[in-house]
């Protein structure tokens, strides 16, 4: 979902003590950042950012790093955590493409919310559970792989079960219609603004 | 879903041309029964058998089993089935536990369509999809596994994800809302009155 951008997003982003500007720079290095060793956590496509804050304030004994590739999503974020004082969160613009570039063995769970459906053939590539994207996931994980999706677009979580089964994932939850049965669940804003409408299907994936 | 019995169903069942009274005899030799070395597709649990009726008409180079245990549904499906002429179906009253009695790598395909979900934990074991069912589908399967699950219950959908894929088997097709993007599928008797009101699952499992 693309946004309005904000008038002064640049100047957002810039300031707020929570970007990474230089993330390239910390490959290998992400203990440092968070100065401890506990487990590392990214959402890609973090939006407005309400999920990766609520996760951060919840599990203190985790790092949280959400990913987003728009200036838009991400100013508006940062308006909302810059308000709160949490070292087990950091930010990072840049696109989910360049994670190996960024991590290197090094992250326990992806979380992948309510992403670009891209339901276009042509644009399968482009989906964030596209075997390329898991090829880039596999070097950026230390260990074991989890990956957590949801979405409320059918199409992309039919391929979502497809394709990672087909690239060796195993299925350790599923949930058909997630907030029939679950009410304590953390949501993203658009999770929150359609669950009464849709269902939404949320999966946990490891290998 | 268990029917009332008809009056008659015993003596329906015994005089049907379709039933093979004692599948046992035929163990690795189903291909005599049919006189031919055509695929075997099997539908466990056919009730009151449009499914494997309406299949057996369209695919004739494929022969179709109807297997179903209560003599309540097999006596109606037989009612109906009898009215046709065709060589390449046949039926069977008997429990699926007792599959690798009867086949030896003699089956292409099981069909699974609105198996009993037995909701309760402690009756996972009678699920149609629980492992110990999948350890019995391995020694009736010829050379490459086949599964093709429909339901309406979530739950049982969301089960059969888990095992089947913990179990080694790929999804080569799923779909969680099947009425919505098709509409030449072959439907049951309890799908067609459902399938209007309830998104009704569709998987094709391969290994």
């Amino acid at each position: 979902m693309r946004l309005r951008k904000l008038k002064n997003s640049s100047e957002i982003i810039n300031n707020s003590k929570y970007i990474i500007n230089n993330p390239y720079e910390y490959k290998n290095k992400w203990k440092e950042i968070f100065n401890n060793s506990n487990p590392i956590h990214i959402e890609i496509g973090m939006g407005k950012g309400k999920f990766i804050l609520e996760n951060a304030i919840k599990y203190p004994n985790i790092n949280f790093i959400g990913i987003e590739k728009f200036d838009s999503a991400i100013s508006r974020a940062i308006k909302k955590i810059d308000e709160y004082e949490l070292n087990n969160l950091k930010l990072i613009r840049m696109d989910a493409c360049e994670l190996d570039k960024v991590f290197d063995k090094e992250i326990d769970v992806i979380y992948l919310n309510f992403s670009d459906p891209w339901p276009k053939d042509r644009h399968e590539k482009r989906r964030l559970t596209e075997e390329n994207f898991l090829k880039v996931y596999d070097k950026v994980f230390k260990k074991d792989k989890v990956i957590i999706q949801k979405t409320d677009n059918r199409k992309l979580f039919e391929y979502s079960l497809y394709s990672l089964v087909k690239y060796g994932y195993k299925i350790d939850y599923v949930n058909l219609d997630l907030h029939k049965d679950v009410d304590d669940e953390i949501t993203t804003e658009y999770e929150e603004k359609f669950m009464k409408e849709t269902p939404i299907y949320k999966a946990v994936y490891k290998k």
